[in-house]
């Protein structure tokens, strides 16, 4: 194998021509593969299926702190998923709201009561002439479509091998008041899987905002979700840090159980200061009587404390592993010496994100539907759906089989490939 | 017995003294009850609490019409959720979303909805000078609190014992295009427990808004909960009224098995327009991925159909019936021939509703504490908190024991008589 870039015009066209040949071949198979969401694989979900049994009617429903999971009330959560997801995020209890089924909507209310009602007594947003947040790139999708959605302006931030540019960072947030916030996945971030190094951790904690009410929306969304037992990221504990820096009230941390128990009949949590939490409160107890707390009870008594999450999550990683090794080692042999793309290699997390030459990323993606092989849209990646470059694309291994994982992935190489090299050849 | 009016300055003197020792002993007792909420108590909870087997490791977790409950996606329900509870309150399936663990958090959504983006495509409400909802009073004090939040002007409308007064309705709806909805509990109404006639759905249905963004929040909570076999109110449809009346998406209708399976831990469900729904769902799609299908299903296995709902709740009749009859019947017996207070007999539903001489009902209240029994706060059924007759007391009977019941009834009605008497002999 030679870099693309290495071969003449006549390599060039000759490679177009069996590279056409053999995706000819390969649409004939008729696939139907998907790798465009992070969603967890059946047998992921199988793994959890004793906790259907664990609430049953010879249960107490009533919990040890007195609390009848039952019944209307206890807004902020029974106090036992409160440990258990502050344990999981090692943040104190007493920090901690549990939510229901998912995340993403505890995210999109944290946006809408600040849209509503403002942050801490701040003005509301919607009275605002102009809101700004800073989306590291590339990112996670529906984040974007949240800011989209209530009219913020999405500033790119580039998401470098430790985290977002913290000196862009820096000269937004503390040059200018109408930057409101940032949004981050930490730890295995979606989709590069990296993971944020202390000092950026450190440096994000100190910022010293222009607006009062700027906030970082720290996604804490794959906290425990390795994939290799000998290599574990670690993220430092962000309320600490802020705490430290004299900025308590300035990061809400979100997480949930959706890709540890059940995609969306997890439960959620957000952890952040006390005045952040009072506040929080203040328009909950309006909005609502209480989450679920029979499915807050079930968790507890399934995984018992974050010890318990985090064995369960070592059977996650054996399942996923070979499917992100499938696809890396795939990669590895077949585009490793064709200087034509990079991609991450993740500890953990649901992703790899894959760069392609400038301009091809769209082309692949579509040339893969036409094969069968569905990915997440190219775009999808940066704020407004709009890849400047439109070279990233964002890789979900974990919904097919290891198989089906191989061969979607052979699939992928020969469209990167083909598109590729026919644009290399054109351009030439 | 002698009606209260009709007493001498010295009899009531008499009496004052007489109840004033009777209260006395009744604080010494050192009761502790509360008929503040529309809880339901353990024994009807007790009910449901095979519903937490049916949904086991063994049960394929695929419904019928193809949808892992486990997973992620289905932003409207699962399909066989969404049958379940059209079949509940009788309209299309094709008209129901099914969402979380309560219907409170959808009707907020569905104001804070109209509040962000508008309704539909008209200006949103965060940008108008003002809005206004009529309040059919007395009412439900957490309907009340949503709208107080986002800053709306509630107007009370006198609840009449078949529905809201339909003039004054009529006269504000098609006259003030400020006024962007109305809050009705149409059933066993939240507190008085009267059911809207049929000509007042019909009248509802046939109005002719000033504002095109004008919408009935139809909170339909009692939909089932008939208490007597033989005596089971009737409501018409309101969707299927609106559409004869060419006022398709004028109307939201809200439900839940709050009441019926778990508080807090059921599943609800809104039913609207085809129009209505695709603007719901356009904003919903990012908001969230999906609420708790498993929930969902589970409410699915173990109820089936709407007649596994109804003879459920035929149970719950059972349970709730001595309560409400034991309230009463001490009503009836130590009230009835005083003529100092006025209270309802609903057929159905969680409440009475219980008026004081005018003036009165704070000072009850506040009695009934200091001697141990809670009830909702004086004023709480109106906008605002604010009884202009200090008059209206909801009376919460579902929560402690019939015994209880009894207990408290006793000491409300001793109450009612104490503050009634000392107020008629300092007016004297």
């Amino acid at each position: 194998m030679k870099a693309y870039k290495s071969l003449t015009k006549e390599e060039l066209k000759a490679l177009c021509e069996e590279l056409e040949k053999a995706y000819i071949d390969v649409k004939g198979k008729g696939l139907n593969l998907n790798m465009a969401r992070g969603k967890p694989s059946k047998e992921q979900l199988n793994l959890s299926m004793d906790m259907l049994n664990i609430y049953n009617p010879s249960v107490d429903p009533v919990t040890p702190t007195g609390v009848d999971t039952r019944n209307y009330g206890e807004l902020t959560g029974i106090a036992e998923a409160r440990e258990l997801m502050a344990g999981m995020i090692g943040v104190p209890a007493s920090n901690v709201i549990v939510f229901g089924n998912a995340s993403l909507p505890i995210m999109y209310d944290t946006v809408a009561r600040s849209y509503m009602f403002g942050v801490n007594g701040q003005t509301p947003w919607c009275k605002l002439d102009e809101v700004k947040f800073l989306c590291p790139v590339p990112g996670y999708d529906r984040h974007f479509a949240i800011t989209e959605q209530f009219g913020v302006k999405m500033i790119p931030i580039p998401l470098l091998a430790d985290g977002p540019d913290m000196d862009m960072v820096r000269e937004y947030v503390e040059k200018d008041d109408t930057v409101k916030g940032i949004w981050c996945v930490p730890k295995y971030a979606n989709p590069t899987g990296i993971t944020y190094s202390d000092k950026v951790v450190k440096a994000m904690a100190a910022l010293k905002p222009a607006a009062k009410d700027f906030r970082i929306f720290w996604d804490n969304a794959y906290a425990v979700h390795d994939l290799y037992e000998d290599k574990k990221d670690e993220l430092l504990d962000i309320l600490s840090e802020c705490k430290m820096a004299g900025n308590e009230n300035m990061v809400y941390e979100f997480c949930s159980t959706s890709k540890i128990s059940f995609a969306g009949a997890g439960i959620s949590a957000m952890a952040t200061s006390a005045e952040n939490l009072d506040w929080v409160k203040k328009t909950m107890t309006v909005q609502t009587i209480g989450y679920d707390k029979m499915n807050q009870y079930r968790h507890v008594l399934y995984f018992k404390n974050a010890d318990g999450i985090k064995a369960h999550m070592a059977k996650h990683a054996a399942i996923l592993r070979p499917k992100f090794d499938n696809v890396l080692k795939c990669f590895d042999e077949q585009l490793g010496e064709l200087d034509i793309a990079t991609w991450t290699k993740p500890n953990g997390g649901y992703f790899i994100s894959f760069n392609a030459m400038d301009g091809c990323a769209k082309e692949i993606v579509a040339k893969c539907k036409e094969a069968g092989v569905v990915l997440t849209g190219a775009g999808a990646t940066y704020p407004y759906g709009k890849d400047p470059k439109d070279s990233n694309i964002r890789i979900a291994p974990s919904f097919p089989s290891a198989e089906e994982m191989a061969q979607a992935a052979e699939v992928f190489v020969l469209c990167v490939k083909l598109v590729t090299a026919k644009k290399l050849y054109e351009n030439m």
